[in-house]
């Protein structure tokens, strides 16, 4: 037992809780003898869905958390109030050392707070970092930070940049993983106030390979690898990925449905297309950590499917696996 | 003459000078016989293209300029030093009141920088924010300001606001036109210090229609027609729009050439696509106007091709006829 990664994950999150998350985590536990999951929330519901599958017993455990923190409720009084929620439960199978990782597709707000407020922090690190993996024409590239940390200030971007190195360059085999800061322009004087203290900063950095600057318009092309930027920059970027695409991809679909040709062209590339666009889903990745916490917290989207739910388990594996924190602080020590 | 809107054009500006902007301007000049073009640069190579055309000698004047700002130039210094340069000989049309308005697609930064310094501000209007036109899912959206103001407090943003309503009112024709600011979530409390702080501002202003926040996904849909964020928001809200509906468009074409199938339905589908893409090039709209000056800036791409160079000029008119910036003015003094 003692050499499985444990994960709770919040039954009770997300759109499509708790159907797609109990079988996303079914999935993972199924694809993975390494992994135990605990599934937090009403007990007879996740009982219910368990019946569907088979599955190695040990492999699985159930907490009952009575409550359920909703979306719009504002997330630290959430967090404090609801003692007996998914959220605030499994976090402190974290705390307690029970669990090693966390994966939620509930409240984003209360996630991060409760992941800082009942996890903590990472001795040194200032800010934890939201940090999704968006597609790219070459591969995937680290968006940090998308989280709450709104109005960071330089001494943050440079631990976002030293915590996604590590990250990419452990959990997604990336050698040297390059390193760009968003800002408006190439040029180093280019940027505003923020961009332009941090740049220096990073540019001395002697353990990461900083690149400069990276315009908005390149990272959809994987001109680096770990983009960094403040909260609600990385926040804009990520909604404008989805929002593009979406729009992109419902233009795409009636072009084609606009003549009798068209109609027929449309059938033939269908599948091929179908492919295409996969490689650029958002959701295919797994979700995304939240990083510099005693622990892992794992954020999915609220419309999460099973597969979303698997491939964030899994997830935890190569995090526990490669001892990510310990690189983190490591990284961050050597700083102070 | 004297009813005539006269437009500086830099025929010197951008990656197709002056062939495609000489070329442009002919096309304006041939579609509308209310406007009066006059070609800033280099004289010997106007005219050389300039043989290539038929038109109303009474709406062409070449206007020589012996230097060329380049792109990378620091604004400026380059401003300060090139006297003989076709933006500033151009800009000092527009100051002299030659010229109603100038059209440029040469060095975003000196023409921002030169506009305010030589062409000069509207009385109250503390910075001119760069407001171009991003096609989205309904029609279009003013992004304001994707311009050189970082570091915007919140009255800038309320100003801008004023005067993307206005624009959009007059010269777009878009009745009460809805007013929403950037945020990362669609609450009121959330967002960071600038937001928090313009957001109230913007609610207890009598004389737009503001409709709360919008989330950077929602843009493309067209779920606002003025869009306030300060200038490196807007500039990674353009440049996402840009870079993703480039990568998508690409991996689009690829996967309809994976296979033999799809490569024949690649041929049905062609002219149906291009029809619809054709709605979603940020190229086709013209240029962006730098709105609050005394008189008429107007920014096109660096890659304009003489349909953008032509949109931007016949756009100048509808401007003038709309007395745009004595409706700024009365909008903006009203505040003060």
């Amino acid at each position: 037992m003692s050499e499985l990664v444990n994960v709770a994950v919040d039954a009770m999150g997300g759109d499509n809780a708790p159907t797609e998350i109990v079988k996303g985590a079914i999935e993972a536990v199924k694809e993975s003898g390494k992994v135990k999951v605990f599934l937090v929330g009403k007990e007879n519901l996740i009982k219910e869905e368990l019946k569907k599958y088979q599955y190695d017993e040990k492999q699985v455990e159930v907490v009952h958390a009575g409550e359920v923190i909703e979306t719009a409720e504002p997330p630290v009084m959430a967090i404090r109030k609801k003692k007996d929620s998914s959220i605030v439960k499994a976090l402190y199978l974290v705390k307690d050392g029970v669990c090693d990782a966390f994966v939620s597709a509930g409240s984003t707000g209360a996630t991060l707070v409760g992941g800082q407020v009942i996890v903590g922090r990472i001795k040194g690190v200032e800010r934890p970092p939201l940090a999704p993996l968006i597609p790219t024409a070459k591969g995937v590239s680290l968006l940090i930070d998308c989280g709450a940390n709104v109005d960071a200030r330089p001494s943050h971007l440079v631990q976002f940049a030293k915590m996604g190195s590590v990250y990419m360059e452990s959990v997604m085999g990336v050698k040297n993983p390059k390193v760009a800061i968003v800002n408006i322009g190439a040029e180093e004087e280019k940027g505003n106030a923020l961009v332009k203290e941090t740049f220096p900063l990073l540019k001395s950095c002697p353990d990461i390979h900083f690149t400069g600057s990276i315009e908005a318009r390149d990272i959809p092309e994987g001109a680096a690898d770990v983009i960094v930027c403040e909260a609600f920059v990385g926040n804009v970027i990520l909604k404008m990925f989805e929002g593009v695409g979406g729009v992109l991809i419902k233009k795409v679909k009636e072009g084609m449905m606009t003549s009798f040709r068209s109609k027929i062209g449309a059938l033939l590339v269908k599948p091929a297309l179908k492919n295409t666009l996969k490689a650029f889903d958002l959701e295919a990745y797994g979700g995304a950590p939240l990083l510099g916490l005693n622990g892992l917290v794992v954020k999915t989207h609220g419309s999460s499917k099973a597969i979303e739910i698997k491939n964030s388990v899994l997830q935890c594996i190569t995090f526990k696996e490669q001892n990510i924190n310990d690189k983190i602080k490591e990284k961050i020590t050597l700083e102070d």
